[in-house]
């Protein structure tokens, strides 16, 4: 029995809002549960020294959590003077599983970045992040459509991620803090609208798992992304 | 003519939500207009190193604003690795606020924090932080009272804030971010629910200002904070 | 009765050196009472990166304590690697100060850094710098013009600063340390020679201040102020 | 074709050098083909603040390149002032792949840190430093052991890792530079001894990957992590 | 001929102004020549953790160029976030050539920072700074005698110190900073009242030197630091 | 007697390696008995600022101690976020060394940065370093004259470095740990191939030292560094 009284291979609710901020040239604000993240998305007409010059874009992640987004507050990283080992491996990832998506010849020389903030915690936030960033990017690219500067909408597929895991014995879907605070395995998938894995990042918190609980674990992701696709895609509707 | 249309002694729609999330002991959001800031108030059951055995508590603030909160996004401090002196400024200016209303000696040896995130910006973040922090400190007061933790609430009187300024020569309310862009004088004036002044932070960003213009502004803040103080009650009466 | 003796309304003994230093533009020792600040002025022919190309100059200022200047030692901020809050704070304050009666147009391309570091604290730094540093600007000016490089010193008018506070119920002119620690209000002014406000910034320690207190301390400020400025032009005068 | 003409399954060249400096109570140098890495094991008599007083130990690992143990230098960290996120994400990696087999109460109350240093870096230098730092991480513990402060070894198993990927289409073992720099599909994956898997992280980077092809990396893993540990053992016979 | 006329083995002039600020246990502004440097002398009732228990003091120095002590003005280290490597290794020096003068366990368990804050360069900063912080380094030590904190001076001996150098082919004395950037031997001569040698810092900055260049150079240094130590001695005197 | 019963003029064993690591254009393992440190040289086609557009080149180190590579483990330099002041004296001394032996218009605008760092430490790793980058800064240079990019090799003259100190009333020669950490004076010697001092920084730690003991120093090292140039032409003729 998960503590939610969610079946297994159920996610909690999920709640989607665009043009949550009106600066932001997409502004999405994701819940999953009790989980909120907003995620902004800023275009800058100019890319990392890097790729100056090369005719492609960049899109890029940063990730925060408001102090008191936790059970306890957590110190600021603004004042402690650093991003934590925790916060700037979130934000690669993020990175990552957008740029898998997207055509950034297509894109033009600019950068997307996107901020992925989060209001309130409960478990989840990179994936939701994840969720929530493609959105806002997605209206970002719209926005440069509609004034010309791009020819068509670089991103080529969806992206969505969702945590699994080994909860007391049983592999569960998009796990909630206290699941997560007291499971085995964890595991964070990252897929495209057409299926394809973009990141698996599994880790044993207590005993290691098996061959047989690792392809469990990515079916029920599997199908998890599905549904936070057609939530993304229903939000694009409205 | 003010951009907003609005008189001059008009303040902005105010709308104010307590318990907006869930963790902290008191969490407010405020919005003035297109101003939206996040205010929570977290307990914490130890004092600064320099209060440490003296028996009484302390009332801190920290600030921020989401990258993407502004017209173009300015980098994140975590990611810059400091805050800037902007920010330093005006959340020691929070925190003074606070404190000229408490009782630090009823509230005991514990500190709480009042964090004022701004997650959308159209001018007056700080002053908009000072009245929503506020709700939040007091709710965080009764939280403790409600568990026994201290003999009474330790909040002596409501503290509110609110600009003022001389925009193309006339003296206005609440300034918004066209305004506060283009006047010549802009005064942060925090003032308690009996009218004494805590603090007046007035600046000439032009032209220098007269001692009759300081009065005028003094006595349009002194109305506009009083409604804001009805504000305050009316977000307890809920 | 004031600790040092001083009627209400008496300034400090002022005393105010010129050329100080020989390596900076302008170089100028500022004392008040025990509280001693040395004032530079240093000319780049550069601005900073959002003024490039805009053909008009920029006023700066730092400002720093050494470490023993005060009753105990204070740790180094260079050591620290940060500058305090309250340090920001000050030298924004004495950068918007002298802008405010600078023509940067006048000035040209090129940045005018005032340093004020100070040697020995007694309460009133901040505004000691101020009207020193206005010193050191003027000479820098002067520099300037007697090498041909502006047509005409950009210096429009003086500006000078005194702090005033409540003391024991009493508004007085010019506080020491002493009366600093002990105040209920404590209100620093910027003035200029022709009588404009620049700044206000009023702090209530202790008990919230009112209206009829405020006009009392803007009064004596007034005065002070034009002493501090006849002690300006007596300098300028040697 | 391999551009090192290796087979798909194969490993390149291990070799293990154990006490390879004399100070650290376990010093290793592993060398996987031209990926060198030295692994050192220091015990302190302490535990960091969140387990003081709990009677565990902790096992921790920090990882660092030489500015020119890659192609082209890169800063070094030290004067740069931070470590990278790549950085930070790996000695994580490190550190908790040792921790999923270590006993940390049998350990008691002290810290072993484990330093994981690239000498020469040609692909694959995080699953080195984890099969090379098991080792010396062993011999710390055996040398707890040799002064009686621990009751048994706290290892509880072997653990190695090694990355594999596909290559031009290919599902190949132990990713060198030249291949790591053109995969589709980067996986570092993290077992034990007995078979269990501690840790996956998968990552198209450019196509994403497919659940068959997933499995096909498993597999191959599973294989070279099981004769990396054959390597680890014939070290600890010499 | 030197560009300041004096002689191959003449001193600049020396003056001394002990008491110089008045919060500091010691106070002392040294000038040699235009070099100016404020040295304070700070006791504090503990000492680093490394000595912790011991029963023995410390006496360490820090060191600080004001912003526009020098030609240019130099980037403030406080906003820079970092002491250059220039001025830790001055610090070092000062801190080392005190020490080996002070008997530390007559000190007892306290520690004397000696702030030397150069307020003009002309050259020669860092012996200026040693040959005045000895001086505040005494009246800090007398302080505590006077309070019967100590049981007799923990000073054993005068220590001081000079630059000396090969300018255009002659060894010369003290350098000035016109002769220092131009020469092609530096050397930093630290000797106490007894005559022994502290420390000997020689650099080549163009040729290298000889051995009997050295000696020539050394027997310069020993004769004007005992011109030094007749100043502190008259200083004293006063 | 020396505790590792050596003469007082005997080196240590030393060990040169070249082409150590395989990246950098020049690699070194050098070892001075149990002392051993990695010197890289690195070509760069740019120069510092300073440098810009002037037509000549510049030679640079860094140092560095893996954390472990003394006898108890120091915290890593790049965790901290600093270099300590040792670490900067360090490795501006090797610049220094490095540069007084080479041609910087001969090499042209391009930067040669000398990576030293420490894997085992057991007394003198400056002056190793010195003597084994020397040896990776000429490797560097034969590789520029290989591809034609300067017309002859811009090192002038071999350079190497060697400590020496008086140990328990001893001159000695080549310090180790033991009698490093025990000793009353310890001088870090410079030298040219033709016999030419490039630096010299001796250090008394107990008592002062007397100018014959300083001259019997010099000797000691003369010799010592004699043989130490003999290693480098032995190791250039493999």
């Amino acid at each position: 029995m998960r503590p939610s009284h969610r079946q297994a291979s159920q996610l909690r609710k999920v709640s989607i809002a665009r043009r949550f901020t009106r600066h932001a040239e997409g502004s999405v604000l994701i819940e999953m549960g009790d989980t909120r993240v907003l995620c902004t998305a800023s275009i800058e007409d100019s890319v990392p020294a890097f790729l100056r010059g090369g005719g492609q874009g960049w899109v890029t992640a940063e990730y925060g959590m408001l102090p008191r987004s936790t059970h306890t507050r957590s110190g600021r990283e603004a004042a402690k003077g650093k991003q934590s080992g925790r916060t700037q491996e979130i934000q690669r990832l993020i990175g990552r599983a957008l740029r898998a998506v997207t055509d950034l010849t297509l894109l033009g020389e600019r950068q997307i970045t996107l901020d992925c903030d989060v209001l309130q915690a409960d478990g989840g936030t990179r994936c939701a992040a994840i969720t929530g960033a493609w959105l806002a990017l997605n209206d970002a690219c719209e926005h440069l459509l509609s004034k010309g500067k791009v020819a068509s909408n670089p991103l080529r597929d969806h992206v969505a991620a969702v945590s699994v895991g080994v909860y007391k014995g049983l592999a569960v879907l998009d796990l909630d803090y206290a699941e997560d605070a007291n499971c085995d395995t964890d595991m964070n998938v990252v897929m495209t609208g057409s299926g394809g894995i973009v990141e698996v990042q599994g880790t044993a918190e207590g005993e290691p798992f098996t061959r047989a609980q690792m392809i469990e674990l990515l079916d029920l992701a599997d199908a998890g992304i599905g549904r936070l696709i057609a939530h993304q895609k229903a939000s694009l509707a409205l």
